[in-house]
């Protein structure tokens, strides 16, 4: 239990929350945890690039994977070599993305990119080094980033004279630039999005859920009325909602954040959740009001229509190369990974069966020209023609890789003009169906149906699974027995903050989110009596 | 003349080149360059970040710009500024890209994106941390780079055992890597790009075309032979060539480098040149076939069908953000920027007029209804509806903007169901046609019509340019009379590296490359009137 107590501003790689505790605490409590086990990166503490022999290596690809049932975590691993997902960089923590992990990467920008713009954002670029001053200027933001900070001191061969900062997040930096672009009401709302490195000094590392240095995008928008930047900051969160359904078939939970976990700097932060396979809570996107914190603090006025001068309202929200993490955790097996297909690189891969080499050409045209069909209709379809290896062999392989539907043609099929059908999402016999026909619009017209079905039925396994470990809970007894088994609490909490240190402390769970969604009648708050407006919900997390 | 001559490892942003002088020679010479005039950044030499009020503003953006006739320099920064393409970041040297800007560069990249893969290659990331020791492995690379280097000392509050380079390139990082992945004959062809910042501690910088971060590809490729490196280089020079031409209008000059400017680790580069409307060179992508030089300095070996171990042959190529200030000094003219239709973000700007507001909603409407005919087409289209600024000003506006087409919406121009279309690229009347229909199929082929007439127009225009201003010189006093009168010298060359190098400091002047398209015929070398091969190219150079 101890293993995941963390506090908010290690646990989250997306944004580190709560501040409000004081640095020297929240270190001394950070020491308390035993590294996690399993992890193949160095130990903490540990803050210089290491040699490929001091750090673990992640299993060469070719080896099956760990169960899952069996060790999660080493699955986790095994399926990120295996898969060629990602791989360690040569500085601690720091992560390759390989082509085929980026390839999910590249399938969440496009999605979220065309929301974006479709919802009144341009993307432009802000530069990565921010004068270590800038940091300082809002309080609670100085205090949560500061002990994650990757400075930049000598360049072009001189010791600088202000250090500078990589960017952890650009809040900072954007309102620099705000306050010279904004003069007026009329130059209102201003929303942008930047698709960017960011980099946090993370003791713990854990490939695409924890690195030194991720990918995401950062939005961030400046309002005349603290009712528009609402507004938006849930509108944001909804986006990610729905992405996170519709894409990714991981049913996440949203909700707002307590204001211990609220981001360093934001009046409220809106939170999407995702529970794991191993049942622990990602928290998978943010979405948050930043108030006039970031404007006061720089200055960042506009003239009303009034006349008047007045600081903007303003959010800023994120989603980042975690998310690839999450659809790992989500949707994988024993087996390897499992990909939905709106977002798999590879939706349909064909494997040719021949014995004879008389076989081979009639079985190679037929296999070729099934791609052909599937590839005009839009289908991401791999022909997996190599000879080096077996047919059983490219079975595994790309049922570890994930790939959605696996499409086998032998001699017989083609000589019945058919082809033999298999889900991912189905193993075994009961995913396979024989006697397809090739006939294109009959063969792209069952691909596709399939397609969505997979797509549905994995969000259905994820929703059952999540609402079958969610439980909820009326006491604080109640709340340790659903956490000891591994499950999600939900409960009515009113309670102060040193009560939900204090749960943290006791069972290493945190309040994930108040969810939108509640229930109606009156609560009455788990932890003291007290009465209660709205449920949380209690997890591990990563 | 002695302000342009700077060493190719300070010229060059997209690759600095020559590393063939000692450092301390280089950093001599460097000293002797005087500050280029009417940068508005800080003078060289200052290493830390500067408050706004120390470093120059970029002019406000309501402010017609300086005619492009009468200072070139000030009017590259005032469009600039105006054309809210990009502002200066807080830290010397460092951009904004604003959204303007920035959807240029999302022009280019979708275009080359999608060249790239269908070409065989995968996008993928690595770390942009890069432990010191891998910089030093390759003799020239390192002594190419260090000069230009950004170093990360601290991170999460400790002094690193190593310090990291923030990449400058990605060469070290990926060979690291490649050594990992790279096992038989079988992993080859292994061909990447990613899209990433890289950090380049400039001296003197000028938006765009040279910053200390800026945005770019980098492809890297490793073979099992020479030739397919050879192939593989020159197919991506091919690529940014046919770029640079069909969709920027920039007709660039395709060829190899000189030793003395070749990259800093390979045996070959090949480049594009443009001609900037100053008549200075912008080198502005390069192709590189890297040999076995980093395979070796990194020990990137295969198996090969033989089952001997040998070392892989690597490329390496990339354009950058750089590339938008080729595209604002190839085509602007005294009234701002021009864009080419293929890559400007607005293709179309709908101007409506009207003087009584009994006139307002019919041109409004009918405003409305064109915007939703071009889109609906394809067309990237802005309706200008705000009701701020006179038509007038709204004229000057797009036009400094650079929008190719404007279509002007009047009262009378409802009634006759036509509207008025313009053409950025030629001024005036002449470039003003009335009474084209509003009926749909008409007017979204005249559109389109004159979009492609307005590309080829603006490549047929620089091409002109750039011929009328090369002269074919065969002696060092005939070189020295076109380089003095501000051209192009192109002339048969088989000197030294002394004599290149003298002719670069006398005459301010670099090889730009041995273009592909030689002339036939014996020639003979204009400086030591040996035998020549090959023609090359001189110029003064960004």
């Amino acid at each position: 239990m101890v293993a995941s107590l963390r506090l908010p501003s290690l646990t989250s790689l997306l944004f580190p929350a709560t501040t409000r505790y004081p640095a020297a605490l929240r270190r001394s409590l950070c020491l308390r945890n035993r590294p996690a086990s399993g992890f193949a990166t160095a130990p903490s503490g540990t803050a210089s690039p290491e040699t490929k022999s001091e750090v673990g290596r992640l299993p060469r690809s070719d080896q099956a994977v760990t169960p899952r049932s069996q060790d999660f975590n080493a699955w986790y691993l095994d399926v990120i070599a295996s898969a060629e997902l990602a791989d360690y960089g040569p500085v601690r923590g720091t992560m390759v993305i390989r082509p085929y992990g980026y390839a999910i990467w590249e399938a969440i920008q496009d999605y979220l990119n065309v929301k974006f713009k479709e919802t009144g954002h341009s993307n432009m670029y802000f530069p990565q080094f921010i004068p270590y001053s800038f940091i300082e200027k809002e309080a609670s933001h100085v205090e949560g980033f500061s002990p994650e900070l990757a400075l930049v001191t000598v360049g072009g061969g001189n010791e600088l004279e202000e250090k500078l900062v990589v960017r952890p997040t650009s809040e900072t930096i954007v309102n620099h630039m705000f306050t010279q672009w904004i003069h007026s009401y009329r130059d209102l709302p201003l929303m942008i999005n930047q698709w960017a490195n960011v980099t946090r000094w993370e003791m713990r590392t854990k490939p695409f859920i924890r690195t030194l240095e991720f990918l995401w995008q950062e939005g961030h928008t400046a309002h005349a009325t603290p009712e528009e930047a609402e507004k938006e900051a849930k509108q944001m969160i909804e986006i990610y909602t729905r992405f996170a359904f519709e894409e990714t078939a991981i049913p996440v939970i949203a909700g707002r954040k307590s204001k211990m976990e609220t981001f360093a700097g934001a009046d409220t932060t809106y939170t999407i959740e995702a529970m794991m396979g191993d049942r622990k809570a990602l928290q998978a996107g943010t979405s948050h009001n930043l108030g006039q914190n970031f404007s006061r603090a720089f200055g960042t006025q506009f003239q009303d229509e009034n006349g008047e001068r007045q600081h903007v309202w303003q959010t800023s929200w994120a989603v980042s190369t975690r998310f690839v993490g999450g659809i790992i955790m989500t949707h994988g097996d024993d087996t390897g990974l499992m990909l939905p297909p709106k977002i798999a690189p590879i939706q349909v891969v064909i494997v040719p069966i021949w014995k004879k080499d008389s076989e081979k050409t009639e079985v190679l045209n037929a296999a070729s020209s099934v791609k052909e069909v599937l590839q005009t209709a839009g289908v991401r379809v791999k022909l997996d023609d190599t000879t080096e290896r077996t047919a059983g062999w490219k079975f595994n392989f790309w049922e570890m890789k994930g790939v959605p539907i696996r499409i086998e043609i032998g001699p017989r099929d083609v000589s019945n003009n058919s082809v033999v059908v298999s889900r991912r999402d189905i193993p075994g016999k009961a995913g396979k169906v024989f006697g397809i026909s090739m006939e294109p619009s009959t063969l792209v017209a069952y691909v596709k149906e399939k397609l969505d079905e997979i797509q549905s039925s994995l969000l259905e396994k994820a929703i059952s699974f999540r609402d079958s470990n969610i439980v909820d809970v009326n006491s604080y007894e109640e709340l340790k027995a659903a956490i000891s088994s591994g499950k999600w609490a939900r409960g009515p909490w009113s309670a102060s903050d040193s009560d939900e240190q204090r749960v943290k402390e006791e069972t290493g769970a945190t309040i994930r989110c108040f969810p939108f969604e509640q229930t109606l009648g009156s609560k009455t708050c788990l932890m003291t009596g007290n009465p209660a407006e709205e449920v949380a919900i209690f997890a591990k997390s990563y």
